[in-house]
């Protein structure tokens, strides 16, 4: 039997331990979350120590979210042998290199498939393809709740604000959605991915992203009257150098992420031999995330080899700006081509031309 | 030093070859062709009995196809408890019980990712998500060459003939392509992956397949007037009874299998608790395929576990055969409500309503 600890009982870890009370070759003994779940969790409510120390917890499933706690108790759990999955993607993020290399250290598995596009396989297959071959380019839909504003506005023609309002009803959205808006979480995500591919270590603050906090309905119908579909995304390289930016782009309708509508996300990887390969489910939501949490764990139980990072260099991130650019100054819209990233700056909308 | 036996050096072999003739952990020190490849491959070439008594040898990747020969070395190899990879669709969907039977009771690994959707990490993913999520329904573009004719018959209003010409002269069609058309090749590998992700036993002469070899422009034109896609597909489903059928499909052109175009294959997975959840990429060529079988050699290398049997079971295919169909008697076309097995046979072009 394999003892897990649950941190954190909200969305994602209900969704966990629901899918998870039927098993007979796991079961969780122990859940961490605030006092006041106490009473719903009876003998199950566990504190942090208690768990770290429990000997019989072969494997910490975190859903709480947040860095501080999240941190100290991975890198805590990891250092102990016990193998960590997470669908954080602030902590994966951050100190992603730390933990792997704690998971290596301690001969034990650290594994966060829910921390990017949710339900989809897609950070496994990913690195897997990684290792037989060259990923070149990824683009991708990373955030189900600007995926889904986008796709409100250009579908069913509603303004900005009744479909951020209806995102936070249908419970994608956060309250303060600032950093879905800004591609702060999707800059998150984009790290997670290309570091996975690429082998290189990357960090958040070297990420250059546009959001779309500016844009209303005479942008969108400005962008549909040039025949394009725009979408929020994550663009990433690697050839000679690596480059890596969340911008919003104009696709045209045969892109295959044009077709990624509201809260799903889609990702394209270009490979070297292997060309185009296309993945898209359901990037949150309880089950969805609680699958990939499942994917995870049945890769451990498996015996799975722990990712490997075989070559690890720095490298400041240099964005490519090539291109031709559409900005929008809030009355009109033109083109730029190759602009510098201060002149894209000035403006409170750009998007890619792809 | 993990030695390797290649079985075929023709399109895909020579791929494999290549893309693993640099790697320090893997060397290919016997192949399998005919006589007339002897001078090329030098003192690689080896006959069978070579390959299966080399005690160095650990695995055998057979990208020969046929059933008889390649047949008779794979079981031989997994007795002998040498792992093995194949592309070879036809004989994986005749004795794929017994290939994993052997592997499991000699502890050695069958995989055989590159013989359904060429390089889209498919099989596997999808055998992980039916470990722990329920597989419901599954609707897959699974051959590229027909994909390949209805995209350019529908995009660029080339006759069948014209389409079916480019085909072949760009090397995705065989010489004679009935098995193509027919849906036959689409029957062996929808056999291959709903057996998987189904836990189910299932025979490739259960299946009900209907071809597109009667098609034409005026046949594509009525459908595009109606608003239509036409693609051919694999169906699947699994919820209280099993269901297989090959046939050609109306979709509309928001569905997730609309976009896959030209010689691209597309999956797309229906899961109690994930979703929808969508896989593409190139589905044939060297490299793609050759990609697919490294990505199994990879699995191979880190001690995944092999695929796992949870439940097998006999059930003869029993199709639904509800909702709408579109028929096209040469003439005239018209749609059919739940028709019967025979009367659908009775027509020259039959396709699903999605």
């Amino acid at each position: 039997m394999n003892n897990i600890a649950l941190l954190g009982f909200g969305t994602v870890g209900k969704g966990v331990f629901e899918l998870l009370k039927d098993r007979r070759d796991v079961s969780i003994t122990r859940v961490l979350d605030l006092p006041t779940k106490k009473e719903e969790l009876g003998s199950l409510y566990s504190t942090k120590e208690e768990i770290l120390q429990d000997e019989n917890i072969s494997t910490i499933i975190e859903c709480m979210g947040g860095d501080t706690l999240a941190y100290e108790i991975i890198k805590e759990g990891l250092t102990r042998g016990k193998n960590v999955i997470t669908s954080n993607k602030e902590t994966v993020s951050l100190h992603f290199e730390e933990y792997l290399s704690l998971a290596q250290e301690h001969h034990c598995c650290f594994r966060f498939e829910a921390s990017v596009g949710g339900g989809i396989p897609l950070l496994d297959p990913a690195y897997q393809i990684s290792c037989f071959d060259q990923v070149e380019r990824i683009e991708g839909i990373l955030n189900g709740t600007t995926n889904f504003i986008l796709s409100k506005m250009q579908k069913e023609n509603l303004s900005f604000q009744e479909s951020l309002k209806l995102a936070q009803e249908k419970g994608f959205a956060e309250r303060d959605p600032s950093a879905d808006l800004q591609g702060l979480d999707m800059v998150r995500k984009g790290v997670i991915l290309s570091s996975l591919c690429y082998h290189k270590e990357i960090h958040n603050e070297d990420v250059i992203h546009f959001g779309i906090e500016h844009i209303d309905l005479d942008l969108i119908h400005d962008i549909q009257k040039r025949g394009k579909v725009l979408r929020f995304l994550m663009l990433s390289s690697y050839q000679e150098k690596l480059s890596l930016q969340v911008i919003p782009a104009l696709l045209s309708p045969s892109h295959p992420l044009s077709q990624i509508q509201e809260e799903y996300n889609g990702v394209t990887l270009y490979c070297k031999n292997n060309s185009l390969v296309t993945l898209s489910g359901k990037g949150a939501g309880r089950y969805p995330t609680a699958s990939a949490i499942l994917q995870d764990l049945n890769h451990i139980l498996e015996g799975a080899a722990p990712f490997r990072r075989e070559k690890v260099s720095l490298l400041k991130n240099e964005v490519d700006m090539s291109g031709d650019y559409y900005v929008y100054d809030g009355k009109e819209s033109k083109i730029l081509s190759s602009p510098s990233f201060n002149t894209l700056s000035s403006y409170p909308f750009v998007a890619k031309i792809l």
